[in-house]
């Protein structure tokens, strides 16, 4: 089956140099990352935690790039049928589709260029900051006539019924307020809130809705943009990802997820109890249902122990209550407005956060970047953090990720030169999440895949 | 508490004698329509099914027109909480009560020139109609560019879960297929389609949703406007508002309902077993799930044994297939498109659709008025339907409205003159009815209210 | 030659009812106003001052409305050929003749129904003012949403060249202060500050541009809208025209003009000094290009000595300085939106100004009314203004219209009694006019028509 | 004075890269053309002939981006009086000043990232025309959803009064059809066009104006885009601008003008009369008032008499009836759409349209380059179009321009090798355009500044 789709809301005009870029035959790389996260994008909705099993499933799958006398069109072969109602595409879709194609070009044009600015070394922050700005401009996320009002939703792509719903009155709360939504854009606590946000916002007849789902190529497969997000973003990797998320967010929620939801938590920790950030205005706020309640006591509970009493300023835990929850976030947003214009920084956009080149960075877990982490009391504690972030990251790839696990089979376990006592809360925390079954295991029982070398 | 709300949508300048006319002391009758029209959309998603109850909760609510430099506010003294965020009413409730405001004047200012065409009988066909359509015309409701893709739902207001879970997803086929609803604007059936056509709406980006939510005085209290509603009209009485959904309908789904549904479809079958209509082109479709399956099975037995054969060619029956109905009632779409072109007839009006005057009149189930119903096979279908539809709101009246019932225990069982079979089979489905939990009973047991004097 | 126009802007259905009225055969008068009003604004832009000969020139034009399925549509028979661009309408007359039928059938619905409210006079202040606002209303002319920036000009249709250059500055420099502009919507000075605006507003980027052309059926043939005009209202007589001027001007400017305008100024007086309206802030300038000077001194010099100083209180005289103009009405603005939130009253519709019934009611200048007439200064000055206006426009009518010619050649000369100094300044007033040639005789002497009884 | 103007229309978010290369101190080249293009913008409307003087008046003229929380802002210092009104810019120079900010910072990232597409040769027409296309796409020129309406007019910028006039005229009937304008965007003839089209449109109630002013940095300030262009476009040099006029024409006319226009036409006929171009639909009409009739008339024999009569096809000329031009457009504009769609090619842009070398790239004429010319007729005559226009480009050079008159005295004149016959009709035409003062020479008589070595 061959379809032509026309374009939706971006990216509809090309020259001839784009439309060769992207021909299968020319740049094989490029076409191959294309084709795959448009793949994803058609397959929004489908549930499945495999991107590989996506691939597979569509072998057949192929996109091309057209020029026609009103622009651009894309001709799919053999797509998804679920992407179809009576045989036309579901425009939601549709947009995304474009959306892909205008990140993949600029993201590849900014990178072919990237010694433009020759006094500008690639890996520095300026210049990482820069590109993350240039994305999301250039995918016109950053609205310069909004007040802030976008909310940054956290949480886990697999939660349970009752988190779901949880979220999704969380989501209803912050749409009646006419607060606008930007998750990881996957389905579970990434839709709940959009869905529950569309429903607060027709309630209001806002106009405005901004569901801005914010990707990249690693995950998409994995967790395909949920239909409601009219703002996709695909960002080149999870770190500009992460970064991105913290420079749009005008506040952020995080609700249970798994262990990666508590890595997002240190990253923030990292960030926020940095003293250079210590005049930023940046609501954070955990919440769940009450049945979810022990997920953050355990982990307030370890960030305390590690970081400090002083890292518990800033975050809020609320327990079961959507209205507080959205009140909260509605009342911080003229003190976000304020603190922008203090400091002269844009609402849409906050330059003046810093993040460490620490966060900023990709942090592989290998055995020698594992021995090198400093995880001693003895620093300053947003320094820890984004220590204690990469261990953490380490030690999950080393007890679930193939990558990992073999790593592990292959050199035996990590040492790590830290504190004793501090191995011992981040082990009790990660048995907490396998006793709550936040963390599928290969095998059955929890074993630390480290040994402590003080 | 008293609050001032601004004007949205409509009816945002009065003159001074209007706004004379809306105060408490002028004219009470007016006024006291005004404000209990007014209270009932501010109850709107609120769980009732008894007006007086929410009347008598609500009596120190008070409503005032107030004319200001951006033209006319209202003052809301006491209004229900539910009705607001953080203190701010919530905008759908916001323009909802402009709409009662306007649609109040409008019909009021009508009616007391009813005389105004000296020619005409106001209780003239043409007269009746043309009402109909100049209270729509002011209400903004006929959209002269929109293609046809109104679809009336009909359907009761406390249905079960299942079925309402089904109707939305009727709803959401239909969204995505960018047809637009109207229903009786209450909870149930009238609220599940409108949320299921939301979500497929915004999966398609489409920006003309519509969800008229046609009502009236006498209704509106019991079954306040679902919050999706964005449309509001407030017909004057229950035959106009049975005449508006016939004319803006371009196709009609029944979905289970109790004893009042099967009313309606007795007065459909009325308006389209007339010979004069042979021309019109109005897919009607019965639908539920599975599980109200005997619903349909029920009614439609009792429908072919009494009016023949050819009363079936008119309805489509579908059970538990969603996706079968929005495709049935989007490919009919060019057809009534065509229909109505052909005619020389309007899009958002059909003004050549007839509505006989048994139809369009109220009918008032007096012992006298059913007694003189004929309820014999021999006559034209379309007229016993309209008859039948009298018996049968006659016989509901008798068995359980307090109006009804009283009439009864004073002058005894009604005489109808009909035919005997007939009648029983009015009697089976009745409690078939019963037997479903469809419709409520004083008592326990079924006993018809009524004997054949044949 | 037969074309059919859709509706554009306003009145797209019609009922069947409504359509019926407007057969030629049904309502013959109410037919021949729509007929004629309908020919007038084809004829935009064309010169005549004659409506007799534009009536007689295009005697087998025919307008017939047809009802559609996208509503109603015009069927033009014989149109003049200039309203049409390559066999299509220009578009803003087509948008002009639907103002058209909108409000004829408006008002002969309002004027049919004027016995509606009870206790009301039809020739009441009451009544009157609020005709004018519900068919300024339904023109859809009373935006609440705009803050006060609209500039009623009033002068001649048939100004010189100079003039004409002058009022298109002055419009020009309203525009770019983005100022919009009423008129009596004919060519001259109703034209020229339009078309001045027109490239201002465009400078400026200003997309809410409002060219406000008020006329009625006695002038339109003779004055037709010219094509900048894009709202056109037809108010059913010239003091209603004039109520609606003052009602809906936050700020007026005269411009030199004929003996019209000098009536007009006095009218103006007639309300401005009336102490009713003490409070009112309506700022009045007259002005013209240093040529014209002596018009305004001449006026100027005729209002103090028969009204007293006092009088030009109410008014500023700005020779030759177009900036200065737009200037001073720029910065009143902000005063009317004070002085109208401080009295509570509406930015769009000055409902406050009181128009007193000498004003607001035509005056047929028989021989009767003339020697009725108090011109005496013995009187309050706002009631001397009125007077003197209408002993003006009998005055002009015996000298130059038709119909005042005639009478006077029968019944003699009017017996005003009035104060013989007095008389005289209104004698030499009109002499000069004549010398300026702003007053076309039949003769070539001007004769008074009038005789003073002391 | 220093005033801080926000953004209109574009280029609101600049990254913090972008607003240092502004700085004045950082790149003085690019700050010195941002700065000086800005002025020009800021100038419209004045009427000077020499950019010095302009540049010379505004010496304390400066201009600063500024970061602030809704985006940029520039900071302007002694800005000319005249782009103000009561204090505060006129919006369409506002939205022009973001437009040369756009442009200047675009063209200035492509040009540094020249090497970015490793095989491409940055003189080759591939390049080119992407970069042209890059320009166009990013100003947001390019409108999909627009079928082919945009006229492009040619002619002289000081034209006399008539002239004006009749290109006024001519723009009204095309306004009035509905057709855009895109010209050199100064004054005379590239003004009158769009003055007039604004009027038709405005009678047209055309909300989709498009004035597109086409400029280049070095033209800018001797002709400042007047206050109508409401699309500005700064294409980096004059070839880029040529190519850019080409391919966004769906329609163009040439008015009379001086030597540049005839050499304008040199160029057009050398792409049209290119035997790659066969297919192409492009109208080309030669327009003027009968006054003008003569230069059109001497024009058109020197054109066949050296390119033959084949080069007639290519044209047509109309004189003194503006209908008649507006009509042969407009009745193009299908024949254009359709020749689009046959060949694939989109509307906004003519990418198949063939621009040789010759044409595409800059012509220096110096001694060595003009000696170098083909002029003989023993060529395609495409090719001697191209010739004939560079040989024209270098002899006005050398007789009125400073630079080219400095080389004539210090190397002699022009050696040309060419047809005697045909460098005898060039200057019979050179000095037709004299007779007509549309060439303005330091001496009094023309003498040619070459010789033939045939």
């Amino acid at each position: 089956m061959i379809t032509h789709i026309s374009p939706l809301g971006s990216m509809d005009l090309l020259s001839q140099l784009e439309v060769d870029m992207l021909k299968r035959t020319a740049s094989s790389d490029l076409y191959r990352l294309f084709r795959n996260c448009s793949l994803a994008v058609l397959n929004s909705g489908s549930q499945t935690d495999s991107s590989k099993e996506l691939l597979d499933r569509f072998e057949s799958f192929d996109i091309n790039v057209l020029r026609r006398e009103r622009g651009v069109k894309l001709e799919l072969v053999n797509p998804p049928e679920e992407a179809f109602v009576d045989g036309r595409i579901i425009r939601s879709l549709q947009a995304n589709l474009f959306a892909v194609l205008r990140d993949i070009l600029f993201v590849n044009a900014q990178l072919s260029t990237a010694g433009r600015y020759q006094d500008l070394d690639t890996g520095s922050s300026v210049y990482l900051t820069n590109l993350v700005f240039s994305i999301l401009r250039n995918a016109r996320t950053l609205h310069l006539d909004e007040d802030p009002n976008m909310v940054v939703c956290w949480g886990g792509h697999s939660i349970n019924e009752i988190e779901y719903q949880y979220a999704h009155n969380v989501g209803n709360q912050l749409g009646l307020r006419e607060l606008n939504i930007c998750t990881g854009c996957g389905p579970g606590a990434m839709e709940a809130p959009m869905k529950g946000a569309a429903v607060g916002h027709a309630k209001q007849r806002y106009k405005n809705s901004r569901f801005i789902g914010m990707t990249e190529p690693s995950i998409i497969a994995a967790e395909p943009p949920n239909p409601l997000v009219n703002e996709l973003v695909i960002m080149p990797d999870i770190e500009k990802r992460l970064e991105a998320f913290v420079r749009i967010a005008h506040g952020i929620i995080i609700f249970p997820g798994g262990v990666g939801t508590a890595e997002e938590l240190l990253y923030l920790l990292g960030i926020l109890m940095d003293p250079a950030n210590s005049d930023q205005v940046l609501p954070l706020i955990l919440t769940g249902p009450k049945e979810s309640a022990n997920y953050f006591t355990v982990l307030d509970a370890f960030i305390r122990e590690t970081l400090g009493d002083e890292a518990q300023k800033h975050y809020t835990i609320i327990i079961d209550d959507p209205i507080e929850v959205a009140r909260q976030l509605k009342r911080a947003m003229p003190l976000v407005k304020e603190n922008r214009r203090n400091s002269g920084d844009a609402y849409s956009f906050n330059w003046s956060i810093r993040i460490a080149p620490d966060l900023q960075l990709p942090f592989e877990p290998s055995h020698e970047n594992m021995a090198n982490l400093n995880l001693h009391p003895n620093q300053p504690p947003e320094q820890l953090a984004a220590a204690l972030r990469r261990a953490f990251s380490g030690i999950v790839a080393g007890n679930v990720k193939e990558v990992g696990i073999r790593a592990i089979e292959k050199h035996g376990r990590f040492k790590l030169h830290g504190d004793p006592q501090l191995m011992k809360k981040m082990d009790s925390l990660l048995q907490g999440f396998v006793a709550q079954h936040r963390m599928k295991l290969p095998g059955t029982a929890y074993v630390p895949c480290y040994e402590i070398c003080s």
